[in-house]
């Protein structure tokens, strides 16, 4: 179910809705190449962040953000993001989009060459994921308060 | 990390966090009890509401996620639920709260007992879950906006 940005909206609503989308195609930019100082800038300055990847326990305040993130960065090389049903939805100073992300990655690499981690190889597959992002809007942009990526399992459909 | 109300806050701040987290358990006390109203009227009546469940895609429309809560209440009944590590954070008329969601199910079950399905068994392990529950203020107090629960993986740790 998608709901884009159509003629003839309301223009403020419209342009926060650009902006808003356009706040997470520049997280997953600076993602892609890698640019944790950019990944970093994306989120809330604040300690009420937080985050949920894929697998993981919620992370919240802003240093444990940032450290997930930057080992997110790290753990991630080469890897590449291609969107469908992305959907933003704005209240005020808040605003939310979802989507799903398709990761797509080298394979298997190994860790020694992109971080101080031991010499080991780590297979990591591409990947269909369900993200919700909440931003807020600010005085330099829309920013990242929340931020949850959780893996679909493209088998499960209980009603079939 | 879990911060909570402590003594000597701006009572304002604190009241409206054990608001939220009394909405958080309201909802799933009415969820354990399988009441599908309870659980329906604690979202937004609004269309831009969201939910993930564990493994699926953004679900997305008052009408979408309705059926998709009241398919999960009728899925999993003798569900109980025991938190750990819930955490809010107020933004004006806008409030999140994380934690860690353990549910614990009665394993398999048939679900000719339950509803309307093909007769056959369903196996529902206990889990672990991580949960974002994003709500906003109403006149009828604060109601979901946003839920995800994603599966935690108690393997995951990359770095050890």
């Amino acid at each position: 179910m998608t709901t884009r940005r159509t003629q003839g909206e309301p223009s403020d609503e419209a342009a926060d809705r650009l902006a808003v989308e356009a706040a997470h195609r520049a997280y997953y930019d600076a993602w892609e190449r890698g640019d944790v100082s950019a990944v970093g800038a994306a989120w809330l300055p604040d300690d009420d962040v937080c985050c949920v990847f894929p697998g993981g326990e919620p992370t919240v305040g802003a240093a444990a953000v940032r450290a997930q993130v930057e080992e997110g960065v790290a753990l991630t090389p080469g890897i590449q993001f291609l969107f469908e049903d992305v959907d933003v939805r704005v209240r005020g100073d808040v605003a939310r989009l979802t989507c799903i992300e398709n990761a797509i990655t080298p394979g298997t690499f190994s860790l020694a060459d992109v971080a101080d981690f031991p010499e080991e190889m780590v297979d990591l597959p591409s990947a269909r994921l369900a993200v919700t992002s909440t931003f807020v809007r600010t005085a330099d942009g829309w920013k990242l308060w929340m931020h949850t990526v959780g893996p679909v399992l493209t088998h499960l459909d209980l009603e079939e």
